[in-house]
């Protein structure tokens, strides 16, 4: 096998863990000695081992001489494990190669250095590009302390998200909620504006099918109008956070208090999408997953507060100059300032047409 | 070779000539003999040789004992040219793979038939779907005496054909505008309302590499509001046939006339779609490629009056409550009663997206 190939393997080990290491990233790492694959393993949950060290202890002594393939730059520093260099260096491999460097500006390339003064022959980039796809939402938390957004619709193939009348269940097919909800089960919240809590009365649940991790659900309510009756405050499948405006009523916030929902209340009558998003990033969100409706979605659009777009579209047509579309709002109306996006992949799924496209210079 | 490839090679030359043979449909043939191909040719322009005659007579003497392929069912009937059949049964033709049936329930299965009188093999059905798509607009005219019309549209990610304030030039990139020009090639007419002539002036014409046939141009305009001064109005790139209603001016329609447009006046006050279609078919229009706006979408969209949509999607996100989408108009209300349509294709042109759909059970 290649470096490549074995870069490929620790990619696909990271990968199969995302969604479930946040804070952390995922990450994947092999061990190769003499042709033979020696340990493997894969950061599986934070505060855990990371991959490097399940790699060798699968490897032991076997490690000694060897290559070591991993999809991040090893820690040098003690977190709640101690720094993967030092258990390297000790392990006797002789060369390593890494996907990307650490995004954190203060210790990225610090454990390349560490590796090197050791005498360990480092290589930096095969595998990048899909190692920076695959934890972008820790990339992006890493540089800017802000969670990377990525806006969800479903759509006709005209566009719509309901009919005028407000009928939107179901436009797309069984294989793309499949899918949809395996997409928030990556995310850590995922957010809904009021509208679509009175509309749909959703659960905003990750129904994968094996289960696995909740995203926290946050819902941007300036006048705390959701009911105490609504489904995700009764279901308590996961946590609920409620972002309301300064002259939301005291009583309905106490009220909602007692269902365990948490309400955030910020200073100003209008809940802004920035504080929204700086707080969740305070709070170690690094990935919201907004799932509408289409005037939520409009003010990410409006304000550019987005880093990724996708969108499951079924062969529909609709019509209608009054039914919504993915993104309302008062919208963009100079044609070059519109946010422009770069087409990552477009798939079927069933009948349906998914794309995801990522905001250029993301 | 096999006879797959064969008919493979017949498709090729029928598809090469799709554009200029309206109202005839695009035909290929290929004489076979000994594992050598001894002929092939097209159908070219209405009124000329069909593909059969073409290839016999670059096969000569070396069709007798051969085989041929050809994608539509031989003509028995005597046209502006002798029948096929008669020509295929004096070259002592063998055998005779055809792709697909006439679809005129009138003669449909009868050339078939008089080939096997003489003795010659036939086989049908190699190649179908191929044969079918290639000739959708003519199977669907000869099937229902109706155009088939394609719904065009070019979006946003987000589903938006203009800005709020109407801002759309340009929402696609180049590669979307050269293939929507092949596009406008293929069809026998284009057709916009006038709120798009008016918004944007368009020519309506199609502007392909090396030229090609001009469709009509057919303007939806009840009160002939179109300016005398409009591009396609003076360009005489193409004919313009103007729809109005039973109220429209008479001076106006006067006008009008020593433009050269054609005036199709109708009896009723409002131009209603189907009238449109039947004298369009009336007159040999075998194909409408609908070129909006989104209120003239929306209409074919609500009376279900299309055959096919294609859309082009740039990678740019514009929002807007009141942005024009692909199809508006009032719309369908109940989900259930929306047209459905099957994914034929999704390609990546440049940095855009082009999906082709069409109604299901066409």
């Amino acid at each position: 096998m290649t470096d490549e190939e074995y870069m490929d393997l620790a990619l696909h080990l990271a990968e199969s863990t995302k969604g479930q290491t946040s804070p952390n990233p995922s990450v994947g790492a092999v061990v190769v000695n003499n042709g033979m694959i020696a340990g493997m393993g894969a950061h599986l949950k934070a505060g855990e081992e990371h991959a490097e060290v399940h790699a060798l202890q699968e490897a032991k002594e076997k490690a000694e001489g060897g290559t070591m393939y991993v999809t991040l730059e090893p820690c040098s520093h003690t977190g709640k494990t101690p720094p993967c260099v030092e258990a390297i260096i000790n392990s006797g491999i002789r060369r390593v190669i890494i996907a990307t460097l650490d995004p954190n500006p203060e210790v990225s390339g610090s454990g390349v250095e560490k590796l090197r003064q050791a005498g360990i022959e480092v290589s930096i980039g095969a595998g990048k590009d899909r190692a920076d796809w695959l934890n972008r939402y820790f990339m992006h938390f890493m540089k800017t302390g802000m969670p990377y957004v990525t806006l969800k619709t479903a759509v006709s193939l005209d566009g719509k998200t309901a009919t005028a009348t407000g009928e939107s269940q179901w436009i797309t097919g069984g294989e793309s909620r499949k899918d949809s909800h395996r997409l928030r089960h990556k995310h850590d919240a995922i957010l809904a504006g009021i509208g679509t809590v009175l509309h749909d009365d959703p659960s905003l649940t990750a129904r994968a099918e094996n289960g696995g991790s909740q995203p926290v659900r946050v819902v941007l309510d300036h006048h705390l109008r959701i009911p105490l009756e609504a489904s995700m405050l009764q279901d308590e499948m996961a946590p609920v956070w409620i972002f309301c405006g300064s002259d939301a009523s005291e009583e309905k916030k106490r009220m909602l208090e007692q269902t365990d929902a948490v309400i955030y209340q910020v200073e100003e009558a209008e809940v802004h999408l920035e504080e929204v998003l700086t707080i969740l990033g305070n709070k170690s969100i690094l990935s919201v997953f907004v799932e509408g409706g289409s005037e939520i979605h409009g003010r990410f659009v409006e304000e550019k507060r987005f880093q990724e777009f996708v969108s499951y579209t079924a062969p529909v047509l609709i019509g209608g100059r009054f039914a919504p579309t993915a993104a309302g709002g008062e919208g963009i109306t100079r044609l070059n300032e519109a946010p422009r996006l770069e087409v990552r992949s477009v798939e079927q799924l069933g009948s349906d047409i998914k794309v995801t496209a990522v905001r250029k210079g993301e």
